[in-house]
């Protein structure tokens, strides 16, 4: 069991940084060494992203393993994928070696197949290779994938002091208890006991009499976003893994959940925001050109797009060329209404809230955004009538409004709720996809209504 | 202690919600009983968020206060607020009394003055009365509004044997036990225990011997938001709340942490997206457009200030009108490399990983900017010039687009990092308003540069 020595929370600032750079690059080693210690290996991991691959591997060298172990599983997939390949085969089974399962088996799904195979020949520790074997099988975004072969297990015929004994045994292996799961001798699930349960049940009784038949779990194979949703729900601290047969073959806690969560609320935010791979302010300008530049492509043709429908409507332009001073104001406003209404949708069906036929959802969609268009287009009109003095384009513009954000409305809720029948993540939908499809449509409309109402 | 009686994942279907909707309006009671029986309590609730406020009721009448408890503590807040509302206060008092102290307070907020006194005066459990009168004075969004009271304490002076008893009868109030907290004569936090621990420990040893002394804890008055990042980067399922004087008040579980981390997350995403309120699919639409209208008419107002604008370039919209057709495009980039660059920094600001000087993250955004700008225009250029021929409004139009994309990447990182400087929540920043500020500053430069270029 590892003691706390460290005091939260540790602020990593900008001199801290410097500082440690300054001392690697003296190589003072017991500075460096003063500097960390009581520094929970967390914090250490956020330093490290922050310094060259060569700074962070001379301090992943220069820590003992069992420190550096749990760095490694906290820093960031591309860092950490880095710093491994500096590292030598016998220096990753060390730090492999101090980790549990799960963490052991994502660090060695980071390495070459020749290296893994490597490392795996070198460790000592039977038991965890046959349980990382076991966890590399299975895809990473999976019940499989996240859970730890490290649980507490007792059998249905024990009794209460022969498995204190046992658990005593096993719990030095297991970093927190959370449930005692109950098998049979085919080592299938069938119930379970709380540490709690046992310390107030007497000694002689036997399992079988005392342990909870039912117990929440979930299929190996499970997504891993749906095990987040389950355990949020139901406030469930570990749910324990089985397979087709009901065999127990792992457990997830809620510290890998909370990743998880974290993780799907910044990538659907990234999303929205119209950023395609994961990256962070402190990446360098290439990554983030990756990240931005697609949906920023797919804007330029949107835009190309409306200038060629607008040149279209030449005689439109010539004879009123008011109407193309609020292109903008009609392109945004449809972009606005479409990232809103996808944005509920995509929260809803997160949530499982969504219910009720499409058709239902597309109707009360399209009365919300008749009414919200409504309110706004009397405004407008009243704007352009003050402004202009030009009834017949004030009604143009302020009638195509209604219309475009109406239709806004509806694509806005379409593709999302479509995406998603066809099993595709509707996260994927919002932000610049809709604002660029928004923006040819409200354009397309917004020319066709004033042509006709101006040409009467 | 509760057992598990419930299957999961349970799936709430439209015609479940239509059948139990039949049920309540036929009131037949014992169907519904056999309906919810071993259904749970969080699946309850989300199928009273589905039904109207008499049934909801009808229901929560007729479940016995165990389960109806819970329900209400999980009920969205203003189902649950008009829910109570409806009881009687002998009803209110039975529900709370099989609460936790942080749920029962959560209850007792949501009633008015009178009622909640009235509550209060009728509640026989006076220890929990204390509590929830503490805990009623702690603002909500602090990790006092989040604690409980119940949790397992010890003193330092009490023996292994004698710990294991008083735990035992402690532990019947504590729905799970993560720790055990050792105090000392003035109920100061000077350490913890875990229940592992104690099972491995000698009968005779004191705790004084064998606890361990460095224990992380947060503040009464430290923001949930806070709270909820020591917890997810630590691990930590549970954190004790001490006051100035380091006294132990309460303790805060990672499953209230988790509803704090997801809710954060929506109401981020609800921003970004331009939703000012906490509204979800099923909302009426009156809410919906209460939540959606403000940050449209913010919209219609960039819409009409940019109208305005390109009025007063009247000779250049005559004289080169294939200006007009790209504003579309031009608005459009500068919302969307607007609101890339401020979802990056909010990003960076929640993960506390934005260090270091704002000039130097605004250098760093002009480059970026400038890259993916020049990208683009190159594209641009040479689409217009195949379009029209024309090497001036060609030029003109791409040269505006890269500084137009420039300026937007500096007002989105800018104007973020500023707000979280003043202590606002900059996720505000994000969506609407910078699309709206770029919009108008967009088309300022591009039609300020299209002039220049083209008058030459």
């Amino acid at each position: 069991m590892k003691e706390t020595k460290h005091h939260i929370p540790f602020e990593i600032t900008e001199s801290l940084i410097v500082g440690l750079k300054v001392l690697i690059d003296s190589n003072d080693d017991n500075a460096i060494l003063a500097l960390l210690k009581d520094v929970h290996y967390a914090d250490i991991a956020e330093l490290l992203d922050d310094l060259s691959l060569d700074q962070a591997t001379y301090v992943i060298k220069l820590l003992d393993s069992e420190t550096t172990a749990d760095i490694l599983a906290e820093l960031e997939d591309d860092v950490r994928e880095k710093v491994l390949q500096n590292l030598s085969i016998k220096e990753i089974v060390e730090e492999i070696q101090e980790l549990d399962s799960d963490d052991a088996a994502d660090l060695l799904a980071d390495l070459s197949p020749d290296r893994k195979q490597k490392v795996i020949a070198q460790m000592d520790d039977k038991d965890l290779v046959a349980d990382v074997q076991e966890l590399l099988t299975y895809a990473e975004d999976t019940a499989g994938g996240l859970m730890a072969k490290e649980l507490v297990k007792v059998y249905e015929t024990w009794t209460v002091a022969g498995c204190l004994r046992k658990i005593r045994a096993q719990a030095k292996d297991v970093k927190r208890v959370h449930s005692i799961y109950v098998v049979n001798k085919e080592e299938k699930l069938i119930g379970r006991l709380s540490l709690k349960d046992l310390l107030i049940a007497n000694n002689e009784i036997k399992i079988i009499d005392i342990y909870i038949p039912k117990v929440d779990s979930v299929h190996v194979d499970e997504d891993a976003e749906e095990v987040a949703k389950l355990m949020a729900k139901y406030d469930l601290e570990a749910i324990p893994v089985i397979n087709d047969n009901k065999v127990l073959l792992g457990r997830i806690t809620i510290d890998d959940i909370v990743d998880v969560i974290i993780e799907e609320a910044e990538k659907d935010y990234q999303l929205a925001a119209g950023i395609t791979q994961d990256v962070d302010a402190e990446d360098s300008i290439l990554a983030l050109t990756r990240a931005r530049l697609p949906w920023l492509f797919l804007g330029l043709l949107g835009g190309v797009g409306a200038a060629v429908i607008m040149g279209g409507f030449e005689t439109i332009i010539e004879d009123f060329p008011m109407i193309l001073l609020f292109t903008p104001l009609i392109a945004a406003m449809a972009g606005n209404v479409g990232v809103q209404s996808s944005a509920i949708i995509v929260q809803g069906l997160a949530n499982d809230e969504v219910r009720g036929s499409v058709n239902n959802r597309l109707i009360k969609e399209m009365f919300l955004a008749a009414l919200n268009g409504i309110i706004l287009a009397l405004f407008l009109f009243v704007f352009i009538l003050a402004w202009k003095q030009d009834f017949g384009t004030a009604l143009a513009i302020s009638l195509s409004l209604v219309v475009v954000i109406i239709v806004a409305g509806i694509i806005g809720t379409f593709i999302p709720l479509s995406l998603h029948k066809k099993g595709i993540d509707p996260a994927i939908a919002t932000g610049p996809f809709i604002t660029t499809c928004n923006d040819i449509f409200g354009i397309l409309i917004y020319f066709s209504i004033a042509k006709f109402i101006l040409n009467i």
